[in-house]
């Protein structure tokens, strides 16, 4: 299977890893917005500039964009889906219903087939729960995430004046956490499911208390929740938060007709949430593919995904192998 | 939909509860081999003679088959997909291929849609292994089982002279799922992985001694674990081992392309097996009765099955809930 990668960031990059570790797929390029003489691949990758992509219509079979949920993907995706298959993580859940419908406009008038929000959540997470929901309908779900650097509160703090960088953790509450997979069916908080951890390196005579006031009483990112800050050096960022882990758990519980209790649960633990997500992309790559070369056309996310179309593996050997 | 119960023990019980938990279903009947006028059902579900079962081919959209896999299923399930959209959760894993083939035969000749090996496992931990795979392709699965009764391994004891009764708990061992959930990828023997924990009402006069050496003796069933047998008496039987909970998790580890490592994990924690079972078995009744409207024809398993399938929210819906 043929595939592209359209942005080059660490989703990116994360994408041309993975798809080195996946026999059946080749790369034929990464595209990006930069001067293509400028950008050195990992793994040699071919680049090409962006403005150049629809030249590639009949050589990609499923193009990979990478790009953000605010204001690239809405752009892009609908865009590339005129002339390509096409794979988004579009992650602003608000949003969905309407990139959704753009997306499969522009899909279906074309042939062409389209996924879009893949990734962990969304995407397998959102599998964990449509699965859990359907065998307990009598209960209640849960969702908690981290430990893990989440990229959107880590630039809220950078927009911070005398903010030089800054980055976020969310952290789950061991406690809430218990509750939840002992099957009490806690109500909970906001402030009572996740921390906030800032590690934030501060301008030479920035007012730390000033800083460390705004981060805790930023509306929607923080307010609702308890917030740490702690100011460190910039060559203690550099060497204890540049990784960028993350993960959390699903968690449903419920009883069946007879009044028995039962926990589901599913977790993830990654060390890097880039290369993760793009792992999932590769493995959603070659069900789109599969699906267009079956006739199936349109937007489609991962709850319309036949699980068998992700793996390498054939039918048969699935069956006897993973069943 | 409409559904039919084959076969009315633990697993048809829970069957019957779960299509009460779900108002798209109605439950048409219940077939025994027994004298229907002996049967008395849970929910007041009618009873009818399991011989008159071909009568009601067109009045049932799926029937859900709650035999054993040793000897009732390999028969039951390709006879019943000659009249009817089937479903069943055969688990003895060497013999999958072969029966695959047999009700794929009958299925697709008389354009019905079977669906066999649904449940926990095989079902959701085949489900589970095959999202990790595709998703982490350089890694390690492991499956613990338990804590939770083993059927076959409480007959198995049952079958030794002297013994009235028997149950046994299938135990993961902690220390193992510990170094597995650190994504050390262990090198993990059979005996490292469970333990095996029977509790036995001897007979009057037994030789409690020599029963427990064949228990802890028993080739394929006990030889390869630590086992502890404890003679109990039958109404400490009755009071605390009559539940049937069961439950044990999927893990895999493994590394993307950058060296990252990544722990994926689906657990289950049950307290009644069958009733679990059973509700797995009505969600996958669902996407049966819709994939034969579909028009999709023949032996499936749950690799096949689109989960949105499974659910009676609509595809709308489910964007906008679970997405």
């Amino acid at each position: 299977m043929k595939i592209g990668i359209y942005g080059y960031g660490n989703l990116g990059k994360g994408v041309e890893r993975a798809a080195a570790q996946n026999p059946d797929m080749e790369l034929v390029g990464v595209f990006s917005r930069r001067d293509p003489s400028t950008v050195e691949t990992l793994t040699g990758a071919k680049v090409f500039a962006a403005d150049r992509v629809e030249e590639f219509e009949n050589q990609i079979d499923v193009m990979i964009i990478c790009g953000g949920s605010a204001t690239d993907l809405p752009v892009m995706t609908p865009r590339l889906a005129r002339s390509f298959n096409v794979i988004d993580s579009f992650d602003t859940h608000a949003r969905i219903p309407e990139h959704f419908a753009n997306v499969d406009k522009e899909a279906f008038s074309t042939a062409h087939t389209a996924l879009i929000s893949a990734g962990w959540d969304p995407g397998l997470f959102s599998l964990a729960r449509l699965y859990m929901n359907a065998v307990l309908p009598e209960g209640r779900d849960y969702t908690f995430w981290g430990r893990g650097v989440s990229q959107g509160h880590s630039d809220a703090i950078r927009r911070i004046p005398g903010v030089k960088d800054a980055r976020q953790y969310t952290v789950p509450i061991a406690e809430a956490l218990e509750k939840v997979r002992a099957g009490l069916q806690p109500e909970l908080t906001t402030r009572e499911k996740h921390l906030r951890e800032c590690y934030v390196v501060a301008e030479e005579g920035a007012d730390r208390a000033l800083i460390e006031k705004q981060i805790k009483e930023m509306p929607n990112y923080f307010a609702d929740y308890d917030t740490t800050v702690t100011f460190i050096s910039e060559e203690e960022m550099k060497k204890s938060h540049s990784a960028l882990p993350h993960g959390g758990q699903v968690i449903r519980s419920g009883k069946t007709g007879g009044g028995n209790s039962h926990v589901m649960e599913f977790s993830l633990k990654l060390d890097s949430n880039p290369e993760f997500t793009a792992s999932v992309l590769i493995a959603c790559a070659r069900a789109i593919g599969r699906m267009n070369a079956r006739g199936v056309f349109g937007c489609k996310t991962m709850f319309d995904i036949v699980p068998a179309d992700l793996s390498p593996m054939d039918p048969a050997e699935l069956r006897s192998h993973l069943l």
